[in-house]
């Protein structure tokens, strides 16, 4: 994986980082609009309204400016300084209040006090600001100017889907969520390595089909799913990049079925790597997995993040900026997944049409003639083991797993029994 | 748990501990008749040579007087310091003897040469005394008069019943032996828990029935199991309650199958409580779970102790008396068998109704509406985790042990979501 | 086990240790000759040529003599000093050439400079010289005469078979490799184990009927269950041994199943022994087990050795002597597989023909009369267990295994209780 890949993907953090996202809105057509220069995108536009299993497509929320003026016109919170500044789907004000008026309707992280948090009001029409604790602290008493100039109207959700055509119609889902103002890690990031992936798959010419949903979280995926019920049958793999580009190690959070053949697919590129990284079981609490494993649905998706949903003290504040994302970590996020993608491409079910005994590999050319050493090489070995265990019951990974071979070494030993005739799929 | 039950446990083990119990006889009519005045109690009583599965109901044993008398006339084991001094079920004897001729009746314990031991010879006509080493060391050689004044007659055997009616016909059977004299943790303890559930139970209005057993040990079941064989079929759980007021701390022994639903019910209890605890495997070896247990019958049924049979050195002796047992530790048992009861009642199997994605609820009160923060209440994730995992298949005791969520929480979660029809059973 | 046995087996190492064996020829035929005094064998002789699955037996191999002179005419290798100094199968030769010309011939161990390795080349047309790297070493350059008197013909392949009749037909193989030349723990020893078991068993009537292979390794497997396809349905369990004599301690490998009886014997016997063992993991690399797994077959076959294959440094080398190889450790492998053969032969399934309640052991005279004492016997707590799982499901290996009593004791207990009636087959 080059730095180069990984300078690429910081870039494009960097380009979104200053606009305003939302789960519907301008900020994600913009953001969309510049994914879409990297890779073509199908955009959606889903009305307001619009049924969506239990939920119903919220009003779409678009902001132009907020800010909170003291007496002398100074703005003191400034959405222009920091998007963050103002509750998501805060409805229009323009008033003037004491600050003890106004202060429920402030909030802040008196734990991290130079941080500004991040919060939302989607579905309980309210408005707020959200501010540094030291700043709230530095406010005198007295009436200060409040505006918020947003919009929160009928209109339209909007996500977007690309598409890599593969030999066959079953699919593997990469899904990350756009709705975030800005956060790099949260899930700048995560837009990044998808894009980026999706462009590495593009000359692979796949065995699956791979799509690619850039939506809003929660009500994205399931307006998403709600959309395209009858095809989520295909789905036979998949997994939702979030939180992809901090220092920390991976951390992979398996499907609610915990043995689905991606589960086992991660976990041994994981342990493969040789690199410290944490796998932790389902919990129906984190990103739009919570939707693809929701009991109806039950789809083979888990979730892979650096450090984990709310585990930086970072998370979901000012300080997730493209400084805390680094090139490394996002190319180290990217090539897993493309271990991973190789993994679920080559792991196959194969047949030993020679199951009686071992087949005689040296008239073949497969095996060395010189009997009587001691060190048997891999390659020898992983074809032993593909012979042994090719019974139609056990994968390709099933055979890495149970040997402790590397599974491209399997892969390897099962590409060329095939070749000699001795392996059927 | 009020201290105050504790109290009137303990004060029941004392006003029991007196008798002279066995497997038949008056002492089980009298013991029987003290635990009648706290709950109704419906009394059988089964005549001598019924035939119970592979048993013969045996002769019922009465005893009035006992003793051996040294050449002076002075009693030196009396039956009226302490009823251990006969061996249960003695044939009458009234003769003079050398103390040789007498020592193969004799029972000591060599390794607690202060202590009594409890012996009985129920099947093997024969007779003997139990006393202090210590008593027999002291003996001088010379003749002695040997008199136990027992009757062993046809009769009856007797035990009792009492059933808590449930909302279904299910049953959860709650066993205690009754045949030991005078040993206080070893069953007066168990008596008495089984005693105060019931009476709390009273007014409980359960989901199951409970149907308590007072009953001798072994024949006791077999012959409530032999005259209740299609009953059986309607047991779905069952607890047998001994040792139950030892200062040690609880044991639970599984049933035969190991995971049956107590097993995994009283297991999280315990690991709930955070109090040391022990969880062991079936044995057939202990007490009626034997029965209860074997393979035609192979019910749910384990059996939780303090310290378990044989681990405590005033077991089976005359140091087994209503100081061993402490209110604290029988009130302790007692609320461990509530929870118990808790978690049984409440454990069900829900479908969620709105399997496809999460349900909104938000829009339902159900839900906080302030987003972006990392502190999700345990209500919550409670709701989360039901809605997640009800798909038929998974009782609420398995979502409380995958999601390491309290039941407690897990069932006010499912209360909520069913409320909200989200649910149904 | 008496030392005698050991001395015995040890005898029968040192006596075939100096023939020139490989997978084919006359060597195999005078070891054969003299296993046969021992214990009554069938020998079969397969043509060249003939088809056996995928394979097809090869010419057969003999040899005379071989050596590499030096310019004075002195033998600087010589076949009379060892065997192992030819590459077996080793095409014939008759030239002088160069030391130079002659190094690609030449086999060695760098890290072992004295030890003459041991090479094939079965199914390559080659020929070779196995030395010391000290001999190679001291070797001036120069012309040598390089003499392989050997042939390489059409004959046959040969083996033999030796059953001992059991009370039904389902099988249990015992499998060693006789083609290997000098190297004794490689395995006379195990030829020597196999044949003293052979003798033991003659007199011992069996359960099941005990098939012994001693055959060339890898062809000769292949080639016997070619042969006997389909009597392959009888074995129900089977052993490779190899390996048998070293001072190691025993190491087991499992079978492809995993789980198999065998694999839950052995584990069982070896734990039961209180002596180090290792258990691992069947792979498809070592000796015939790899072809008795093969997918087509997947039979209940482990092998037994005790240090295994390539795990000491006398592997396959000149230093794999009779001296390496001990009586002591020769009896205990044996002692080992006579305690395995005891468990297959006394693992039954019964049913317990009293399985309401437990039923009264005391009036058959099974149970202790006295009651109350805590130090039940083993004995009695294994009848309580055989009665209690004899379900049908449970084979008295899965009672011992349950109750963590000796199989011995439960198979006792089981014969007690099938002669009062209360089990049944």
């Amino acid at each position: 994986m080059s730095t180069d890949l990984g300078r690429e993907m910081h870039a494009l953090v960097e380009r979104l980082y200053p606009l305003c996202r939302s789960i519907t809105g301008d900020g994600v057509r913009s953001t969309l609009d510049i994914v879409g220069e990297l890779i073509p995108l199908t955009v959606h536009e889903v009305p307001t309204g619009t049924q969506v299993f239990d939920w119903t497509v919220p009003r779409e929320w678009n902001i132009r400016d907020a800010y909170i003026a003291d007496s002398s016109g100074a703005r003191v919170v400034d959405f222009r300084a920091s998007n963050l500044h103002v509750v998501g789907y805060s409805t229009p004000v323009d008033t003037t209040m004491t600050l003890d008026e106004l202060r429920p309707h402030l909030h802040t992280l008196p734990e991290q006090p130079d941080l500004i948090p991040y919060r939302t009001s989607y579905y309980e029409p309210d408005w707020g600001f959200c501010l540094a604790q030291s700043t709230l602290d530095s406010l005198p008493d007295g009436r200060y100017r409040v505006v918020i100039d947003s919009t929160l109207a009928d209109g339209h959700l909007t996500y977007a889907e690309h598409v890599v055509p593969g030999r066959v119609a079953d699919e593997v889902l990469v899904s990350c969520h756009v709705c975030h103002p800005s956060l790099a890690n949260d899930n700048l990031a995560g837009v990044a390595v998808a894009s980026a992936l999706a462009r590495r798959l593009a000359g692979a010419n796949p065995r699956y089909t791979y799509r690619f949903l850039f939506i809003p979280g929660t009500i994205g995926s399931i307006t998403w799913l709600a959309r395209n019920h009858e095809r989520v049958g295909r789905i036979r793999h998949g997994l939702v990049l979030a939180c992809a580009g901090d220092p920390g190690s991976l951390t992979y959070k398996r499907s609610r079925r915990g043995d689905a053949e991606i589960d086992r697919v991660v976990a041994h590129v994981l342990a493969a790597s040789g690199r410290p990284h944490r796998i932790v079981d389902f919990s129906p609490y984190g990103y739009d997995e919570r939707q693809f494993c929701s009991p109806g649905f039950n789809l083979g998706v888990g979730c892979l993040t650096r450090t984990p949903y709310a585990g930086y003290p970072e998370y979901h504040t000012s300080a997730d900026t493209p400084d805390f994302v680094t090139p490394e970590a996002m190319a180290d996020t990217l090539e897993t997944v493309w271990e991973v993608v190789g993994v679920l491409e080559g792991n196959r079910h194969y047949v030993n049409l020679s199951p009686y005994g071992e087949p005689q590999l040296g008239k073949r050319g497969l095996y060395e003639s010189l009997g009587g050493r001691s060190d048997t090489k891999q390659a020898q070995l992983a074809m032993l083991w593909v012979l042994n265990l090719s019974d139609g019951d056990h994968s390709l990974l099933d055979i890495a797993e149970r040997s402790g071979l590397p599974f491209a070494a399997v892969a390897a030993a099962a590409d060329a029994l095939h070749d000699a005739d001795l392996l059927k799929e």
